[in-house]
């Protein structure tokens, strides 16, 4: 890793500062019916795209004071080059259905990455007061007073994997031989759960789920889960085995061990 | 209601007893992975059905106790008749693969039938401390010092409706025609979110959610549903508008309003 660990430590405690900021935008409007009502009732204002870009001009003006060469990447406001060879990614709200529908699997993604590559993560979620943050092949977990490490769950066969994607269907994010490939590695799987968004990958990290298989995804959707994962233990890639993101698809696998991964590969490229 | 309110004042504190010894049980095994991985070792012990079944031997006792004369349905242990009007139906890890997963969707659920029809409902989510209590077709909810009345959301038209159901693939619950007519519905719907269990109809209750479709339940499922719901302003029947649990199917429907509910009945009911 290319990145100056000296640097890192400020940034990690930097990359809090901007997930508490995110949380004073985001959960004031999470289940507050009387502001979100305003949508039903046919006016154009939405509430919830409003919270995530005002959290994201709140996150990059704090950037740019602290850090005014860093380049940053948000979902709302694209992409502003910097002047060196970090770059911070942003996601205030990923999961907005969950979100709207008073679902606590929303997240707040801030990664930061260097030369390109992604070397700190955090997932935070506001309502249930928990927070990953994967840095330097170390993943932590914390919520109130409850701190420490998180560990993949070493589950090694996909007949015990406990998997999950946000939609199964091709209503969702999935394409036709997508559905398929998912379907089949369903049909192996334990058990299965839905709509989990990064959540899904949080508890990947924390050993609850085993695999988490997805398309569709944007790099503001991704690059924070991959220190999270990596940190964990976990093996994070594309849908060929290859680094995230380098296929025109947004495909992630998951998984707790390098064996599931494999295995997951190898029926996801089956033909059927 | 044939119930005598002075009775049911009681009978609220003594469901709120049964609730807290329910987590005394459930909570110290969430998330587990020291507990939890004695299962994926190849032991046959499941903690996850250890907790489930503990925390019923506990409840059972509690109401034999207090209430000898009343009947009680669980899902671990069945039915003991009782010798009164009054019966609590059990449900002390309702969503048990969100359990194992992980996800804090999972509930604890207490009914309490007169005569048969429920007229006390209390919903229970240990890791999130939220509780759903709805009777006297009153719905309250309580989250720490937040505690208030719940209404449903007042959506009436399908297009705009948040829906939800566990699982939307005939692999889950659903036979290969209700398959069908969930995705009719879920074809119209405004978002779609799945692996929720009992925590959708709280979250319908309190205007989260407008509209949730199940089948294959039991009792145990869904007696504590009907109050919560009906509590908060909501309809809940089962597929073709009949009480719930009058088919051999324990299909459910849920609505925030009657417009909508027939909106869904029509579509469910619907040739395809």
């Amino acid at each position: 890793m290319a990145a100056d660990s000296d640097y890192i430590s400020e940034f990690i405690s930097f990359a809090h500062v901007l997930a508490d900021a995110a949380r004073c935008e985001t959960l004031p409007i999470f289940r507050n019916a009387a502001v979100v009502s305003n949508k039903a009732k046919g006016s154009d204002y939405d509430p919830v795209t409003n919270a995530d870009r005002e959290a994201e001009r709140v996150l990059r003006k704090l950037i740019q004071t602290h850090y005014p060469e860093h380049g940053i990447l948000g979902e709302e406001f694209g992409e502003r080059e910097g002047k060196s060879q970090w770059r911070w990614v942003l996601d205030p709200i990923d999961g907005t259905r969950a979100f709207v529908c008073g679902v606590a699997s929303w997240a707040t993604l801030i990664a930061l990455e260097c030369d390109g590559e992604p070397v700190l993560g955090l997932i935070d979620q506001p309502f249930t007061d928990e927070r990953w943050v994967g840095v330097m092949r170390e993943t932590r977990y914390k919520r109130s007073d409850n701190e420490g490490g998180c560990l993949t769950s070493g589950v090694t066969d996909l007949a015990k994997a406990r998997l999950s994607t946000t939609d199964p269907r091709r209503a969702g994010f999935f394409n036709l031989d997508e559905e398929r490939a998912f379907a089949r590695v369903a049909e192996r799987a334990q058990i299965c759960r839905f709509s989990l968004d990064a959540y899904g990958y949080a508890l990947l990290a924390m050993g609850e789920l085993d695999l988490v298989i997805e398309s569709g995804l944007q790099r503001h959707d991704y690059a924070a889960l991959i220190p999270v994962i990596e940190g964990a233990g976990g093996v994070i890639t594309n849908w060929r085995g290859e680094v995230a993101g380098t296929d025109t698809r947004g495909e992630i696998l998951a998984a707790a061990t390098s064996d599931l991964h494999r295995e997951a590969l190898g029926v996801l490229g089956a033909q059927g």
